[in-house]
């Protein structure tokens, strides 16, 4: 089949990769509808993180079941299925919290390559959450979104106890952060503020439900936080991007007793202990428990109550993946989405 | 009147003190029935927190009121009262939501030097709390207990989310860590785990409510947990120190979606991004609210439902306070208790 392989930093290729085939009786193989590059994709792209073999890319995917090993009992192929970037089994003590990616039989499906033709999917009938039929065209992305950037924006806003009443605000106006206005939004915030200084990202986060933009950053954006909830800070505060200025623009933008959630992966941040000790935030984030969230997300947006396939912006063959990382590499595009 | 100044590290005294008096009409003085040592009080007896200048000293306290401003509406003469160590209004937004240590207005009472015979109490309707009449002199330690320690000791166990099904464990077996047992019990926790290695705090942690003792520290107490817990980590961790190590044991101690309360002013901590990511764990703490809780905790001592008074192993008065500092800093004592 082909998949996205990337040789080295910037140099993301489009190779024959082996067909993946049933391995375990729990596993699945799907034949994927649309893929897509993940803001984390970009680490090592930008040599941040090391590239030290050819890697196959990818993590967020939806698609037709193929295959099913013997094991599989909730799953049959025909089915359009969405999973999360981590499978899980669904069963056990920590995922019954709600927390499936830190499953106890976690795997991380970065490993596999969704960014290409077909894909294995184990421990299939607790990572895959399949429709009740096989949805219109115009509805994949949205199902797409759902797979990563969508649930992971999400469980930040529930980290960051997003809801009625409450002001939110979001640091960060990637993905992520633009479909963590449209959680708090749907969550029930009564306001939310975007931390966005691009115009296009600010239009989305009008579209999906903010109802304040704030373009200043670090110390400045916090005092305009400030300023807007009557020097206190904001209820929720959403994080979204994981360096240390984002980190700390999150937790001061929060007030006493206030939430945050973050969910940037936290590249070289230290949290200093007096900053969380007087801040008296409650903090919380890691990667998204996405599986947790599935089944109410696929609903609505089976229902169409939400469109969070609006943060794809840009749609390539797969073939044509390196300019798509290219794209958001330079910031042209916020999400590219690939149909293999 | 008299009252305890720190001159210098390892340098306190009683000395003659202005008596204080009512400065605002909101103010309150009192007539102490009790005061003692906080484990923070060491921080400048040891030299760790700088002593540019005498400094009166204590922030705990219970008393009969002895006068009020022409503005105290709630409080009159002759009536028991707690209060916390901080003053606060308790009718800003902050105070309503239960953070009164970030209220709008706090005063932090240590300024006034509460190991003293009088104190005068700012915002006295918000701060104190009285009883129905004056106890009888056995409780004195208890409430005096809940000024701080027992109040601190409840809210980390609150942040930690201990409660009916949950195994707690507690970081620090100082008084603080002691009394989070004793709330974790109240609070209907399953299992609480004390990690201590001192025989007498063991002991009390026994008599407080703890079902296991772990005497290791740091990986080896992280591992122990993990052990008595499935190989999961504790549901809720309390963190009643305050170093850098006593920080990362309870994060590594807590599984994944669980909560880590802490209370330790965490002096020179810096928590690491990726730490606090893939632990997926829920972080509170800072400077407790104790009065949100204060009306509770007195009625549980009032009804002797509780005896949180144990703590102090050591009773003089107030005349002998450096040897109350002297038998803490050696940990000859766990609290030493004044009597003016």
């Amino acid at each position: 089949m082909r998949g996205v392989v990337m040789h080295a930093p910037g140099d993301v290729r489009v190779d024959d990769r082996d067909d993946p085939r049933i391995e375990q009786p729990t596993d699945a193989v799907i034949r994927l509808s649309a893929t897509c590059v993940c803001g984390s994709d970009l680490w090592p792209y930008r040599g941040i993180d090391k590239v030290d073999e050819p890697v196959p890319m990818g993590h967020e995917y939806v698609g037709i079941v193929e295959e099913v090993g013997s094991g599989v009992t909730g799953i049959r192929p025909g089915q359009f299925v969405v999973g999360s970037f981590w499978a899980s089994d669904n069963t056990c003590e920590i995922c019954r919290a709600g927390y499936q990616s830190a499953c106890v039989h976690r795997v991380p499906m970065g490993m596999f390559g969704s960014q290409a033709e077909y894909l294995r999917v184990p421990l299939a009938d607790g990572t895959l959450v399949a429709t009740p039929e096989v949805p219109p065209a115009e509805l994949i992305p949205s199902y797409l979104a759902a797979s990563d950037v969508l649930g992971t924006g999400w469980f930040a806003a529930v980290a960051a106890e997003a809801g009625p009443g409450k002001t939110v605000a979001v640091v960060g106006d990637g993905a992520v952060g633009l479909l963590a206005v449209l959680a708090a939004r749907q969550l029930g915030a009564e306001r939310i503020i975007a931390m966005s200084r691009h115009e296009p990202r600010q239009k989305l986060a009008r579209e999906f439900g903010a109802t304040d933009i704030v373009t200043e950053r670090g110390d400045e954006g916090i005092a305009r936080i400030k300023e807007l909830t009557g020097g206190l800070g904001a209820h929720s505060v959403v994080e979204a991007v994981g360096t240390q200025e984002s980190m700390m623009q999150a937790i001061h933008s929060a007030r006493a007793g206030g939430n945050v959630g973050f969910v940037g992966v936290a590249h070289d941040v230290s949290l200093p202990g007096m900053d969380m000790f007087w801040s008296l935030v409650r903090l919380q984030g890691g990667p998204a428990p996405v599986r947790r969230f599935l089944p109410d997300l696929m609903r609505l947006i089976g229902d169409r109550t939400i469109d969070p396939g609006k943060v794809f912006d840009l749609a390539l063959p797969l073939d044509r993946a390196a300019e798509g990382y290219r794209a958001m590499d330079e910031r042209r595009a916020i999400k590219t989405l690939l149909r293999p």
